[in-house]
């Protein structure tokens, strides 16, 4: 992004050790940039040696960058000055805008006018600056000077960027790019996603600033860059909860994780994790399957990480061929253990290590390893080491865990400057390699090749309603029908003749008879619900007693509904929501009255693939039960994902709808799918 | 434990420097051991400068503890001697013994008879020895010279053991009691629990010899002194598949992990939560409640660990008063964040954290702290970890993380010289604070201050049964039965009068009918199973054309079963198994055809509590629906209670019963409780 960079004004540098423009000056010349510093500067004639402008405008050669660093109500008035000499990125660190309220707000909001209708491109406000390592150009005061590789950082905290230089310095983790986006005025996380070509992309990020074009951008480059991403804000949202208010369920962060993992980037839920990640991301090849091998000196960690590899439901113990254990007994003691975990036992050397390394990494099946070393009496930890990274030449995921304290350090060091990555504790190689094979599958998946679109194809229903915020019980019904969504036979009954008549008609010759008011809506609870009345006797008797409660209770807006009643069956949930930023989502689960107790919700973004839907499905508990059931029910999935692609058109084509939920829907054994009961809520 | 050792005999020690008898007695010598110490070695005069013996039989003097290295096929004529001489304490650190195969399991049977009726106790064999700081005795081959404090590690992992010790000179953690068990031919877990008088004891087990005495020991224990265990062994037993058939999900490590949580015991799943929770659980003092504040110097992590607190469901984010609110405006910068949490901004010195913390650790609603600190620009780390280091007198738990690399390195080795727990990463503080806060939960909990029973009070009931390992349909009826476990109303049926006179005399005028036949399990898939039959004409119908399946399938040894229809209602699994090693388990859980999917099944060892039972129930899903319902429907959880009390009694009468399954038991909405079907498995 930066390799053209000549040249560079430092508005606001300064000679006082203390201030931001001194270290910003200090760090670009110590950094070794070999373009021209123009630092600018009202007083003083040099800074750190380097002739120094009094203003922007005094400088006739071209520049390439700026960078402001002087207090928030100057900037604008030079801000002017750099899009006047059409300068290409400029960088405002300076604080003071709409993070410290109102007052900052109006000068942000006149920042982003001035840079409008400019060729600049504006980095900030409210920002450390940023580090190019490969152009060696540090315009931040962050105190590390990474070297370069080809992870880049951009994030949206300030602190997460200090801790993250410091965390790469010290396990020897180069760096590409660190963009502090602060607040994301004009330049933000799509914009530079677009455009950064690094081996890895990863981000912290507070909010999206446009979700739909992030995940759009973020598909096409997942499929080659891995984008691995740290968004916190989980619980601020009651995530927990699922009502059949499908709001508060796809509000925010399920909704966001749901369509950021579907669009193939990886997320990371811990500061730990996202460390961990980045390393293993940058290191590795991808892994051609699920099978790994487990090598390891120490019985006891290996049984543990045999547990944790098991319990990710992706990752397998590789099966080693007779072949191999040949050949491992060949050159292992007897005592060695030759099956999956091999542990080639405490009083190894590297020899060992080398042995098994090269005889599982021969495996078709094993598609990485995870290696385990405790600092045993003998152990020659830095051969071991030495040794694991020689394996880099097989081109697999090799992922190591020197448990321990001070006599593995060296190890470790050893394994990261040779880019192996390389943990303390097991579990986070597993967890790692876990990611790191789900991305893969990303990648090897047909559907992530193609397009991602806000449209369904091939659905064509010429009697489609687009209702515009209306309300009514009727017209969500017809609104549900004219997208094939046809809710289960009902009418409003006007009297017993006319329930008798429907009755009469009724397919299953039993129906529910139900009292709908706004004012009573948990009409269960007041008798308001009469379900399974199958003979004439019932139905005056149950007209009757539901007629008595709405003088009882003295309902003023009641009316009687009658339904056709089905026995038996499951009760799902299906529903959607359009998400302002994210776009439209449809969710399937449990339903019926436990559904908020049973917690069983899945969710996904915009589907246009039969095969997405279905995955969706099968990762519920109810998805399980209809797929996978071995006895003699026929429940129609098929039926069900036809439904849900049909409720998605309707999202989308009528962006008025907040949530829709389909609650209860209900599968009976015999292939029937019942609506029973349908709402539609407002943006 | 080793207080009053003051001679060591060490039968192989050696000049060699490469073997382990000579590592082993300069590890002795260099540890500062000042009692005597005996090289016994048949060649040798001197050894490290000591004089040397030939044979223990030659050694005068009074010895304490003896050290066995030489060969297994030699062992045991020096244990013979050893014993001979009433030496108190032995340590066998050869290997070669069951660990090795049958030849080895020949020699460690003959070893166990020599110890059995002797007075000396057995480390070992197959062991790295031990270390007990405050005697300044090391008789392990362990690299490392830990330093002295309270925290005590017992494993049965030699590897584990290094790794401890190598992490615990790094982290700066200094250890009472390291003892590596090895085969455990003698002294075990139990016994060394009973006895180690340290702050904090930890394990690595993978296995426990006595269960169910362990259990009894850690619970006493565990009121005063915490336990920490890392158990691996998780996935190699079916943990997800939830069946019918309860031995597989009772089986192993559901079992041990709830028993042993139960008694106070804190489990570590990872090899990193072990570490994090031994110096949390070493430096801490126990919460007083869930309440935590969060003191940061950057927003980001902030979220991220707002979000970790919430994710726990019992820690939450305590409220600050408006007179600490107060207190905070008068100390910090207009730009802080005065709620929790507490954000001092980057450009914070220690005086800031000084501050905040003094404010938030005098708030009776914090009842621990969470101290946040990424390395900014300004930050005075090793400051910054002084002062929190200070606030300890206050004697609530303080965590700390200081996320970065290189640069904070220092400021988290002052906070462990002083004791205070300090991590990298937030969820490292998160998830140590809820185990500590779940500890010290137990040791307020007054369940915690009774004895485990075997047994359950004040049950009486002069019927009971106990059938001895028979097996008929009946006699489990009648079995359950007696012990006030009633299955659902139902016959044989010989003839259709019979099957007339059956539901003539049914409560709920409805009946199902079902073919019972050993070689026919699946018996609704053929259609052998005809419910909610409501009328004589569909009794006979249904009648007949299950005789007709019977002679169509041919089936032998068909029986026709009636019982009373339960219409509605939600179906449970309740279930009990009986463990040889741990002692008796009940399970609560979704019960009926899904069970499997919804896998949603607690156990709990040996219950005598109503609140035990109750919080278990509470745990499930199924639990949480009939016990929160806020409709109009009265399910009997009280019923439920004593029918699981009932089961325990049957299970702990009946040590032949391997697993009872009722399943699916159905509560009705009038608070019926309908056992429908019974299952049990013989040990």
């Amino acid at each position: 992004m930066f390799d053209n960079i000549k040249s560079i004004a430092i508005i606001g540098s300064s000679n006082s050790t203390g201030k931001v423009g001194y270290l910003l000056t200090k760090n670009l010349v110590d950094f070794g940039f070999n373009g021209k510093i123009f630092p600018i500067n009202t007083k003083e004639n040099k800074i750190l040696g380097i002739n120094t402008f009094s203003s922007i405008d005094d400088i006739s050669e071209d520049i390439d960058l700026a960078v402001i660093v002087i207090p928030a109500k100057f900037v604008n008035d030079e801000v002017r000055k750099v899009v006047k000499k059409k300068i290409k990125y400029l960088v405002v660190i300076s604080a003071g805008f709409k993070e410290t309220g109102e007052e900052g707000g109006v000068l942000e909001n006149e920042l982003i006018d001035i840079i409008k209708n400019s060729s600049t491109k504006l980095i900030g406000p409210n920002c450390l600056g940023f580090i190019d390592t490969r152009n060696k150009i540090n315009v931040s005061f962050a105190k590390n000077f990474p070297t370069v590789d080809s992870l880049s950082f951009i994030s949206q905290s300030g602190a997460m960027g200090t801790a993250f230089l410091d965390w790469a310095e010290k396990e020897n983790i180069g760096v590409d790019l660190f963009i502090s986006v602060g607040n994301k005025a004009d330049i933000d996380e799509e914009y530079l996603l677009k455009r950064i070509n690094s081996k890895l992309i990863s981000f912290y990020l507070e909010d999206i600033k446009f979700g739909k074009k992030f995940l759009e951008t973020g598909r096409n480059v997942n499929r080659k860059t891995p984008c691995i991403v740290i968004k916190p804000g989980e619980s601020t949202k009651a995530q927990g909860a699922i009502s059949s208010h499908t709001g508060s369920i796809a509000g925010d962060y399920k909704l966001i994780k749901s369509s950021l993992e579907k669009n193939g980037f990886t997320l990371a839920r811990t500061i730990g994790e996202f460390f961990n990640l980045a390393k293993t991301f940058l290191f590795s090849p991808l892994p051609k399957n699920g099978g790994v091998a487990i090598v390891t000196n120490a019985g006891g960690p290996a049984v543990i990480t045999t547990d944790l590899v098991m319990s990710t439901n992706s990752l397998y113990l590789a099966n080693i061929s007779k072949d191999t254990e040949d050949i491992l007994k060949k050159h292992l003691p007897r005592e060695s253990n030759f099956h999956n975990p091999i542990d080639v036992i405490g009083d190894a050397l590297s020899d060992r290590y080398y042995y098994a390394l090269d005889a599982v990494l021969n495996e078709d099946e094993v598609g990485s390893v995870i290696v385990i070393l405790t600092p045993q009496i003998m152990t020659d930890i830095d051969n071991c080491a030495k040794t694991i990274a020689s394996m880099k030449k097989y081109n697999k995921p090799i992922l190591v865990s020197f448990i321990g304290g001070t006599a593995v350090e060296n190890g470790l060091t050893i394994l990261h400057k040779n880019k192996v990555p390389a943990f303390n504790f097991p579990e986070d190689a597993v967890n790692s390699l876990n990611k790191l094979y789900k991305y893969s599958m990303f990648v090897d998946n047909e559907v992530s090749k193609s397009e991602l679109k806000s449209n369904v194809d091939g659905y064509t229903n010429e009697n489609r309603l687009t209702i515009k915020k209306e309300d009514s019980y009727i017209d969500t019904y017809e609104l549900l029908k004219s997208y094939n969504i046809p809710l289960i036979n009902q009418e409003w009954i006007e009297n017993i003749e006319h329930l008798k008549n429907f009755f009469d008609n009724s397919e299953k010759k039993s129906v529910s008879i139900k009292v709908i008011s706004k004012t009573y809506t948990h009409k269960s609870d007041l008798g308001l619900v009469i379900n399974n009345v199958d003979n004439e006797e019932k139905l005056i008797e149950s007209f009757n007693k539901l007629e008595g409660l709405i003088s009882h209770y003295n309902i003023k807006d009641a009316k009687i509904l009658a339904q056709e009643y089905i026995s038996g069956g499951l009760d799902l949930f299906i529903g959607g929501t359009n998400d302002t930023n994210f776009g439209s989502f449809v969710l399937f689960g449990t339903g019926g009255i436990f559904a908020e107790t049973i917690n069983d919700i899945n969710i996904l973004s915009s589907p246009n693939e039969n095969e997405d839907i279905k995955r969706m499905i099968e990762e519920t508990k109810m998805g399980k039960i209809i797929l996978h059931n071995n006895r003699s029910k026929k429940y129609n999935t098929d039926g069900v994902i036809e439904l849900i692609k049909s409720l998605n058109s309707l999202l989308i084509e009528n962006p008025w709808i907040k949530n829709i939920d389909l609650n209860p829907v209900i599968l009976t054994e015999d292939g029937g799918i019942y609506i029973v009961d349908a709402r539609i809520d407002k943006v």
